[in-house]
């Protein structure tokens, strides 16, 4: 492993063998790979080339591991996932996915939108103590909770849009509008980008745990 | 006045000297017309062509009203007029000045967005014994407002996009999409359609205030 | 029920059994909840888990309806529903199902667009005397109706854009947009958005009747 | 004149100078030219070059037509021109004075939109004896005029959509796209487009005088 | 049949059983109707419901009539249907069956692109002393033909954009707007929209052919 | 001071005056405010508000601080800001100012584009040894460069698209697009959003400042 | 074969039929057929219409040849294919395919895009003594390589987005438009427009080649 | 000069000053600089800093040359630069001021859109016996001219959209699709981008003029 970055293959767009091929590869390299936005060719690739007990899945979230059984070196970063509803959280889990792969610890707090929000900030209150050194918030339709989290938080907060929603604006496009117009401080990925809103929030948590731990 | 709706022109894109033309007839039918979106040449074409009594400025939203001294019959009708920023007073007032116009007493809280979110629940705090009979919520950028402001009450909210922000989503298009895309109950007008929305809150606030009327 | 606000689930995007375990818990508390826009999977999940005669189905506008035998308070409000095509009915069920589950009657005047403008005359005489306390008007391709209905009565007009058509404009764009540029009083909700056109609609027929029974 | 065809110049984007070049040329071949979309330096090109009574000008439209005192040959076609609102008719005489550069007679309908709809219908009343051979109507906002008109007359109907308005779909844009999701039978021309409305409508009814003309 | 004008229903997003219905009452009226944009369900609804000697199909233009026999009235128009490729020939067929049943006869010139162009002017020659009425240009990708064809001919011209093509402008919307912004004189209707340029093409031509026919 | 975040307030949009006093209230309370985006009238109006020694003016990147002279306290974090070309800087100014308002010291690296890509390496070997704690990375046009970056070094890297370029894309859209598309690891504020860009950089690396000083 | 230039057809939007009909026609003029972007059943047609020693597929690339055993004339031009990733091969394919056919030698270097930039140095170094006529280019998501190769080497260079990549600017567009922006000297065609790009580099190579034949 | 490719600078979005110290560098190193895009602020810059004799103007196209009295070194490449019309000139002379600067003759045929067709085809007989190396083809509005004379030569064509026109497919948009869409081979540059299709032009005249040259 290069510090704080795990090999990943986006797997749309290619086809199954050429998948298995580059896994092998890595692995070889590295001994585990993330593999994202798998079909179900994909699956059944994969659950040909290699032994059960090498992969882990995540269908839900169309996530897999190939791993040669060496585990993921924990780096002592924390990555909080947060999202706004139920239908967030399988690109929610993607990021949270990556983020541990990259050897953090994560937490959960799921479905507290702005319905919830009683329920986010007594959930939140836990982070009075105990920080976590990145935020990832997923929310589709209007996007606000990004917003909101950075408001009541003083800690990074990556705003991950998801593809949900009907009529103008939808399949996360008013979200992602929004949390780049947001009066809060945020960055921001693309629509859908769990991959890439676990391993920036892991940047950031990987290089305060460094700093942490570096000794005088 | 036919009940409830009030005599308006939109100067935007018409001739300073039509303006006054349509203004004379308008008042001779019904005593009073709301000038909407003056420019600078369209306001001198009214100095020029009525007495400064009977004629009410409000130059900070481009808007007008021209009379023949016949005060506005009151409905008993309430707005309430809510803004996120500074920046959306211009067009909250467009929206104010319609729904006066049309008999309706209003209410302003304005400047009460995501960072003055403890001030928006002390202000609105006032509407627990005494609620208006509509709310219009003015936020450009992300236009998260109405959102929030929908979810803590049980009042008609109407979203009005306001064009600031820059970049991606700017000019109210996030905050369009966003209001549209809204988990709360809202309805919307068009971006900066200030006099819409006052004229729309109106028509609900005089419905509530006939009904109130009624004898048994 | 919180008075005007019926619990609501929006299927889409959503697993199976988190909306079976989402009802339970609603309908625990309120005795009734409304789901939108259920697609197939859902539907079944929804048959297994509940008794027949605890379910109102309308495949149609895939809307469901999961109570606890309760009947709703009904809140002496009325909402009427128009659509301009047949190929608008099933948005606009939507919408009267959610009114209806908010308590209030509904009318129904459908197929009545620019061909049918003289029924349309002759069905909204029948409002003359009996004046809804708001109106939906669902229309798609040009989205026209709204504008003229509004013109025509001085009641809350909701426009509710439909996702038909083809070519540029399509999906209810065309709709949105002449809506939103619409030159009477109108208020708007998403495309397709049945479910929030009817749950404004009820807000404001819910207060006006709220006034109504208001004693001296 | 080639018949039915006039010589035209599209000023926007052409120095003065290369268009008083054009004009001359143009005037030595077919005795008239007619100018479209002239700002204050083309106008200025023109008075410098052209004797004053050699020049028409109209200058709210911004056109001009230069000639050698030769008169446009009349057709016997008629073309009718309508208008939404008053900001429309700029638009609307570029397309009126085009139709009569062409040789038809021009007859105007302005300013018979949503609210003037009574009128509209008595103003159209006197087609029923003398029917015009092709219909203009220019609309701005939601752009719904040309498709009730084209609902009550079986006439050749052109969308002309007006770039007014503002916020989502303003400039035109929802106008455009709503005629061309029109449930009525109409074709369109881009926005603004008054030159390429009235020369259609010209065509047509100079095609349609040709045949009366046609002896037996 | 209103002169000039039959029924046709636009079977998209309508249910079959509506579509039966509607074409029934429709016949009784007026013995013919045209139905467009079908699919596989509606038309063995249609098949189950009419018997075949009353049914013409066109499935490649997913067009069918249902009629009771009587005859189309022939007016004495002519309209010619060009296309610029073999891809556009459904979309032209659409066109030509509605010009049909309005009563026009029909002149086919199909695949005549860009490529083809010696073979256009030579195709085009025999209108040199048999003029059509009106044309209707059907194209996709980017839309060339029209242009060419109305400044070879001096008839009018409608432009059909046709959804093919891949990659940006695709679908037909570089087509849609490179005829909206021709320097040809040309009027426009939707992408795909075969019904309205065939409908528009015959009022055009029904028309002319009445003013032939006119008696002196 | 809340910790990591400085009071800021963006001009655009808002009345001179009404910035005049937002910024005396803030100072009351926290001694400095950064104003962003400022134009030439919010200009003249500080200057005649405040004395010059109490102003630093950037009116490059249009932005100005006013302070009670209370110096920023510094957090020990470090933030680059690269350039890919000189149009890009003043955005970049704006991000670098904000930054060092939070008390971030910040590096900077201009004008190290495509064309400069053996300077953008030689430029970032001084990384090697002494890390940033995070980078912000301006481009326009093509936006490859925070690509680029990120793919070099492994610290949190933020795209900051700049509003420069013409044609398709132009104004940062392709920059933003393509920077929202990135194979590195990439996180994104909107187009000019030099503000976003900074406090953010700034929130990562004072997190990580303030690990480092933790004591064991 | 005219020089320079083989027949092609499109089949997308084609019936089978059609196709069939097309290849005999043009394989009787010219020996030979290049087929693109074919579906199943264009596949199984051409199966059955010719031999199969006479078809030459490519079902990746959805590519065939028809040809009555007539080998390829060779011109001498030298076509370079590069792509950043394993998804943009097929595209890739389709242009290899039609500069091969148009007479060139091809060279591949697949899979070298910003992770495998030292790779892509090494692979070009070929170049240094063996200049390719022409180099296309295919890259999705943030389209960066064709402004990467075009800046390494003086050879005109053709991007060719790729419609991979999801959320905001997928399906090539953000590729296209960053193509378009691009700091380096580039031209560019549609997206997933292998035949285009393929073609013009063979078009350029072709006279390149040409132009070395030439004697003295 | 490095083979091919002089030093250019796209002076939009950069300071006066900034622009007179890189021309300074340049010219040092290599003799001649090329400005493009030059505003009036620019060009007086620029006047200040430079003898006249070593400044060539060109401020119809924005551009300018500056240079140490060093000509250009010929190459013996040919660039044909063709317009629609007489609005595409002075994005077209930017592209051949390009060429020019790159070491090819240039040739010039202006105005020759779909009106002056004859008069194409008549000064591109030319070409017959005189092929140029490269043609690039300027045009606005619907963009037609570069698939017309791409069809009509065998030598590689450069579509160069010009942003002129008005309403929908503005500003060159409808020109940029319609030429990614054409039928004919074509590649295409960015909206107004004369200085990269003159470039793009010239790196192909130049690659077959050294072929030329090439010795046995
Ligand atoms: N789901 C994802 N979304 C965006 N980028 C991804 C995703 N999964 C992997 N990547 C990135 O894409 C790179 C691999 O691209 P590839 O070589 O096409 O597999 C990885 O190194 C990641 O940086
Ligand atoms: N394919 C079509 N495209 C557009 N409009 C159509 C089409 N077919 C029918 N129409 C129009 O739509 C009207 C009927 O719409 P509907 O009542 O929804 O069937 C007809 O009177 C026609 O004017
Ligand atoms: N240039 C800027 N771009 C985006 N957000 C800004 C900018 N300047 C200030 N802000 C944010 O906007 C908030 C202030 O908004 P306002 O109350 O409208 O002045 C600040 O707290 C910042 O979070
Ligand atoms: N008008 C122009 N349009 C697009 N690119 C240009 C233009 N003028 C110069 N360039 C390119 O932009 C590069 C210089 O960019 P810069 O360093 O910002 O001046 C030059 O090397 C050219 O490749
Ligand atoms: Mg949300
Ligand atoms: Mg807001
Ligand atoms: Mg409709
Ligand atoms: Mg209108
Ligand atoms: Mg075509
Ligand atoms: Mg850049
Ligand atoms: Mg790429
Ligand atoms: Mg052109």
């Amino acid at each position: 492993y290069r510090t704080g970055y795990m090999e990943a293959i986006l797997a749309e767009g290619k086809e199954p063998e050429d998948i298995v091929e580059i896994v092998k590869a890595h692995n070889e390299a590295v001994g585990r790979t993330l593999i994202t936005r798998i079909n179900e060719e994909h699956a059944s690739a994969i659950r040909n080339a290699f032994k059960p007990e090498n992969i882990e899945w995540d269908m839900h979230s169309r996530t897999a591991v190939v791993h040669d059984s060496t585990p993921v070196p924990r780096t002592g970063g924390t990555v909080a996932i947060i999202t706004a509803g139920t239908a967030d959280i399988d690109v929610a889990e993607e990021a949270r996915m990556t983020a541990s792969e990259m050897g953090c610890s994560t937490i959960q707090i799921y479905d507290v939108g702005v319905a919830g929000f009683q329920r986010l900030i007594s959930e939140m209150s836990v982070f009075e103590e105990n920080r976590p050194d990145a935020i990832v918030v997923a929310a589709g339709r209007e996007g606000t909770l990004p917003t909101v989290v950075s408001s009541l938080i003083d800690v990074p907060v990556i705003g991950l849009p998801v593809s949900i929603g009907y009529g103008a604006g939808a399949k996360g496009e008013a979200a992602l509008l929004s949390m780049l117009q947001s009066c809060s401080i945020l960055s921001v990925v693309n629509i859908d980008a769990g991959f890439v809103a676990g391993a920036f929030a892991a940047r950031i948590a990987n290089s305060v745990a460094e700093a942490r731990k570096k000794e005088f």
